[in-house]
């Protein structure tokens, strides 16, 4: 659990697109943030008002979060000695880096020396336990991909954000690095050893109110022959009641896998459905969530007009046209 | 890779069920094993030469393995004083237990000092790849259950040992921690990280003769909901063109899951073989194998008739009447 709220590091990023996790934690949870931080020649700005680490300190941001990947993935010298210094002064870090904050022996001693944490989410912290399948209380719902990279954290995100404003009770979890890093919390499951990965699951999304439903971040594909096992946790740990199937139409093959063909939309349907039911017999596909960013805007909406027809389910581009319709799908089943 | 041939340490186990390890040894790769080590008031016997540590040297055995799991799975300090002497005295070590012996600091300390192996099989000692899910040459088995423990491993090994006899060209694949000791080498596929199963089983199973077979461990099930992403990393990254399908029958739940029952034959048949056939199109099962031990005989090869006719393949014990039919199934795709 990362301390919030947090001063988001934005470094010397070449681009916006760098600041990807910054622009998340903008986007989804603007409550975290009081501030950025950018260093000289920095070329993304997220809008927040500019900090120096006292003056966000003062505004009681508790950790900073590095909200950049710069060119390697690695923490440069440059990068360093603000590290350092923010450790000094009392936050504490927080970084999915490929390159870990606790690999480098400097910001190690300073965070020993000052009491302070070094938050590297691509690291499980936790002791996850084995899944024992035993039926929790509460409602889940899953977003399975036709393939890896289609929407699947924007849909659970942008679902959460509707029920809140509805409302309803929800949590968004967090699977991956940019989601922890959002939220705070999380489980990073690619990185769990493969026995503790259903456990990991059910441990991120325990009994809750008959009322409340945890909108489960996926990952991969069932269909995805590098990553299905990842998702096979997700939909047997996870026990949804109800599945959103993400698309994106315009994609030529899978994923980094240029032999491989995505799956129909009805496949997957078909797959993660019998699947879902081994760990809870009433889950069902109850929309589908695709990502037309590639299409233009009659285009996208006659793309959905057709899924709906041929699939009798609402379908939607939650970014372009919002969530609302598959919220209202989750309604029907409270 | 363990260095072979081995000399059994049965240390002083209490019962023959104890000494499982060694006995998967001795039934499957005999000349792996050149005796056998007892202590004083081991209860059990592989009807193997007991040989000191200087006889089993001079036999020209490499490596010292524990091949029993003695209560609470810890390594004794009346263990301690032989493996410390085997070190001594040139052997490697290798264990399957949960204590590690890279976690025991004398054993560690002796083995530098003289330069020999510790071999925890509990843990990867690859950095494996992430799946390319590349069609590789070679013909590949792989055994999938209704449930984890209903002989997954023993079909393959009997399948493996069926064709060598057949002078038909096979290599048993080991994904397991007896399996990898039987052999001397293999994937601990349940301590491999998420994201790298899938690509650790297509590094344990590389192109081969286009008449050669890999008869690969399966684990686990895909209707378990515990460890079913493992297994799912086994269908994708194996590539299998043969599925046999291994059943219990007189099981009343999933393993350590008292709420699920099994899946019928026919839904892992189907399951299997759609999964399958997203990363090798030619997939199919090609018959069953059914651990028969709590039937009489005349029940299981009533069974085994019925399950012949209601499917229309092979269906066999191959503990108690041999792996033959399950390799014609094989011959008739080669």
């Amino acid at each position: 659990m990362i301390e919030t709220p947090y001063l988001l590091f934005l470094g010397d990023a070449p681009d916006q697109l760098a600041a990807k996790v910054a622009q998340g934690i903008k986007d989804w949870r603007p409550e975290n943030a009081v501030g950025q931080f950018r260093m000289e020649g920095c070329k993304a700005d997220m809008g927040l008002t500019d900090m120096t680490l006292a003056e966000a300190k003062a505004a009681g941001a508790k950790t900073l979060v590095i909200g950049v990947a710069n060119r390697g993935g690695i923490i440069s010298q440059a990068w360093k000695k603000i590290l350092v210094t923010a450790l000094e002064e009392g936050f504490d870090l927080a970084s999915g880096l490929h390159n870990l904050l606790r690999d480098e022996p400097d910001l190690v001693a300073v965070a020993e020396a000052t009491g302070r944490k070094l938050h590297d989410v691509r690291i499980p912290s936790v002791k996850y336990p084995i899944a024992n399948g035993i039926k929790r209380r509460g409602k889940r719902c899953l977003a399975v991909g036709t393939d890896c990279s289609v929407g699947k954290m924007y849909t659970a995100l942008s679902m959460d954000a509707e029920m809140r404003e509805r409302g309803m009770k929800s949590t968004f979890r967090a699977t991956g690095q940019t989601g922890i890093l959002i939220t705070g919390d999380g489980v990073p499951l690619d990185a769990v050893i493969a026995d503790f990965m259903a456990g990991s699951i059910e441990w991120l999304t325990p009994d809750n109110d008959d009322d409340h439903w945890d909108l489960i971040e996926g990952q991969g594909s069932l269909f995805h022959v590098s990553y299905s096992g990842v998702t096979m946790a997700l939909v047997h740990g996870g026990q949804p009641d109800a599945l959103i199937v993400c698309h994106e139409p315009t994609r030529e093959h899978m994923r980094g896998l240029p032999g491989y063909q995505l799956p129909s939309l009805e496949a997957v349907r078909d797959m993660a459905t019998t699947l879902a039911r081994v760990a809870n017999p009433a889950a069902e596909v109850v929309g589908y969530s695709i990502n037309t960013q590639h299409m233009a805007e009659d285009e996208a909406r006659a793309y959905l007009a057709d899924i709906e027809t041929r699939l009798g389910l609402p379908a939607t581009d939650p970014f372009r046209f919002g969530a609302g319709k598959l919220v209202d799908a989750l309604m029907t089943m409270s």
